[in-house]
């Protein structure tokens, strides 16, 4: 049973848990300090698919069926999928999960997808609507690189702000509460926010007030401070979005520097790395969720985490049109079981 | 309380009512059968906005903004917003939604969004999750023709199998139950079908089968059959699709050709207008339900509709790689309050 709290938090009473989960990522991801702990490397950057779009099908695919193993879950027992990613019209999801014919509810939250899709899952289990939701998501450096930039081979040159979409995708099974499985506690659906950021080699920049909004609304509406967590947890803020984040949450009075960490300054290491300035993309905090923190979860080493993790709704089309760039940023509290 | 009814539909047993709605379309559309029923019509192609995408927003806020007028609403009463569109990365509703700073979390169904949005909306207040949800979505014929197929300025011959994306877009706000409001009595989550279709100007024949499986499916769920409704409306199969409709779902001894109307069919005339096999696109679906027939419903001249919008979850890039087109239909039972 869902129960509203404050502006837009959301307390879920019967702290539905996340009963597997499944991550895989590519090689610059899998020679990171956190390659121990992925399901699957794939050390071709096409992973053996025709192409870079193709390839990042496969993530979401391969992510749903480690979980799935993991589970010892069949895919007709998911009841529903949320599902979206990067590429335009969401082909990744589509092409990546078709094969399942599983009921499915396409999802467009850019790089905060994954918490937006294991905020739904989290919604619909506490609410009884399904008994299981599975939330999957994935990225692709050369597919993002395509897209949203130059062709790779343009060669061009990258901004010390610019970050490196992550290769890799994540997928998390919600079921109903079990002991010794993380849990999802409470949620926060974020609102569009837009400080007029126009610098599309700047991501951090621009998703960093989302991320601020809504980290305090959910402590304001939940009336918990930064140190009742042992972790705040965002997606991909990077180098530069993460100091922003402090600076505009110090003007609220609230430090999290102490309890802050981000997906995309974890995957990889930027000091040997030719990373710029981290990871980003819907795979990394996918990958880095559903590999590093949820173990940590489960076994209790971390015990009460805010996942938050930011999306930039913008496109070539309206960053070329002069647009800024609107950033969300959708939460998720994970509590150890 | 939402309880699941068969493999993927939900009885929503509150009976969230749809409060007020807005449907507001461009010059071709407000030019055809129609034209009476709509809230607003823009003339002008690029409705007085710099470019089509920002038309296309424009459309989103508006079908917004009229559905809130009408029923004496502020944004800041909508708990949740669902939102989605066809154009990259959804740019038309982030930044028509944008200035509003409401929860947001946004779609990909393609041209089932409308089904979509409405059916999360429905869920979300029949499981007591928030009191007021709004579903909204549109799309530009000039913005999509530029996106997915060629530059209006090329000037290239349509197929008569291709339809016309509609200019429009379509706003309903869902709240509890409410005497003399059409109410959201049931809703189906389809699954991604593909039948193998690779042509991208027959958008209908590759629909077609997602819809066939969701109706089917619902009806066999519910233990209903088509007589006890008075409408199956879908979303803009289009002339083509719409018999393919018909066959398929003979061929599982279900006739619904007396009962079925295509929104696609019903926004234009196809003998005065040059539209080929009828109207398509994200603001087909949702200007035609929200303008001709909820107020139908309200009326009590339909007391039992189904509607079915139909996405095709492709995109250039997909077909380019000469990828199959899969289908997807979303479903929402509509009944007299």
């Amino acid at each position: 049973m869902v129960s509203k709290c404050g502006k837009s938090s959301y307390i879920l009473s019967t702290k539905p848990s996340i009963l597997c989960e499944g991550a895989v990522v590519g090689r610059t991801e899998g020679e990171g300090p956190l390659k121990e702990y992925f399901d699957k490397i794939y050390y071709d950057s096409a992973s053996s698919q025709e192409s870079w779009e193709k390839s990042e099908s496969l993530f979401q695919q391969q992510a749903f069926l480690e979980a799935l193993e993991k589970g010892k879950l069949k895919p007709k027992d998911i009841e529903v999928m949320f599902s979206g990613d990067l590429l335009n019209q969401c082909i990744s999801s589509s092409f990546g999960l078709l094969e399942f014919s599983v009921p499915y509810l396409g999802q467009y939250g850019a790089c905060s997808t994954m918490a937006q899709t294991l905020l739904l899952s989290g919604l619909f289990v506490d609410s009884g609507i399904v008994s299981l939701a599975a939330a999957v998501t994935a990225s692709h450096f050369c597919s993002a690189e395509r897209q949203f930039r130059f062709p790779l081979e343009y060669g061009g040159q990258r901004t010390p702000t610019a970050q490196r979409t992550v290769t890799g995708g994540g997928c998390a099974i919600v079921g109903e509460s079990t002991p010794g499985k993380p849990c999802i506690s409470a949620v926060h659906i974020g609102s569009m926010v837009d400080l007029g950021i126009k610098d599309a080699n700047n991501m951090g920049a621009a998703m960093a007030p989302a991320a601020a909004q809504t980290i305090s609304s959910f402590l304001t509406d939940t009336e918990t401070k930064p140190s009742d967590y042992d972790l705040i947890l965002t997606g991909d803020l990077g180098e530069v979005g993460s100091k922003l984040l402090y600076e505009l949450m110090l003007k609220d009075g609230i430090d999290i520097s102490s309890r802050h960490k981000d997906c995309g300054l974890l995957i990889f290491d930027r000091e040997v790395q030719d990373v710029h300035a981290g990871g980003s993309g819907c795979g990394c905090a996918a990958s880095v969720l559903c590999a590093y923190i949820l173990p940590k979860i489960a076994s209790g080493e971390l015990k009460n985490v805010i996942f938050a993790a930011t999306g930039a709704l913008m496109s070539p089309t309206s960053s070329q049109q002069g647009e800024s760039i609107p950033g969300i940023s959708h939460l998720v509290n994970l509590s150890f079981g």
